[in-house]
């Protein structure tokens, strides 16, 4: 359908160690700062982070379930990393879109995934081309 | 370790029906064009695909165990989703490093997955804070 400037949706998740544990297995990124709680008590982060790809991966399910909805096909995705996330923390992802071409069906969309304190802890674009 | 220009490593992968339902259930993106065969038969795709971020995790992986290696900080990708890739479809994922600055532990880092037929399905840069 095609979205309207300005409309949002949003999900919630808490994203914990089975998740976290799941996603180290499909990406094969099992580094042990997202795995292993002694390992991370050694770096700057003191816990576990949730990997980055794992939160931005909610907005993939935003963008095919609710704004611009189904049919939807996923162009192209700028994500920039800017706080860490931890293992049990419930996050938020956020879409908007920001405009609508003329000529094609092609929306661009603000993305973000917020912490728990609803800081951005990742923020980015969307390309998607929505369904007529 | 600091990285050098033109270093690259690549990860292979079959992403199965296991796998894209895995990744559905984590992302929460249960769009049926890659968990429905009959649905999909309806679109242009005509079989199943993989989510785009399920085999852009890969670049992850790769990038937190190969290049720049153990202790990487991943501060940003952009993501460009050029080609379908069908469920069942062995990817190769590949990065290279592009730069690397001179003024800060950071490299940037080109990265692609490639379908069966070795052509580009997923293009994009990563920037990444490395360990010293």
């Amino acid at each position: 359908m095609k979205p309207e400037i300005g409309q949002t949706a949003t999900i919630e998740k808490m994203l914990d160690k089975q998740t976290v544990e799941g996603f180290a297995s499909i990406s094969e990124d099992y580094n042990p700062i997202h795995l292993d709680e002694n390992f991370a008590k050694t770096t700057q982060f003191e816990r576990p982070i949730v990997h980055g790809m794992l939160a931005s991966s909610l907005i993939s399910g935003l963008l095919a379930s609710k704004v611009p909805g189904a049919g939807s096909i996923y162009l192209g995705q700028s994500l920039k990393f800017l706080r860490p996330i931890f293992v049990g923390e419930t996050v938020t992802a956020k879409v908007e879109v920001i405009s609508v071409r003329e000529d094609k069906p092609i929306a661009v969309i603000s993305t973000q995934v917020l912490n728990a304190n609803g800081e951005v802890a990742v923020d980015g674009e969307a390309t998607v081309m929505y369904s007529v």
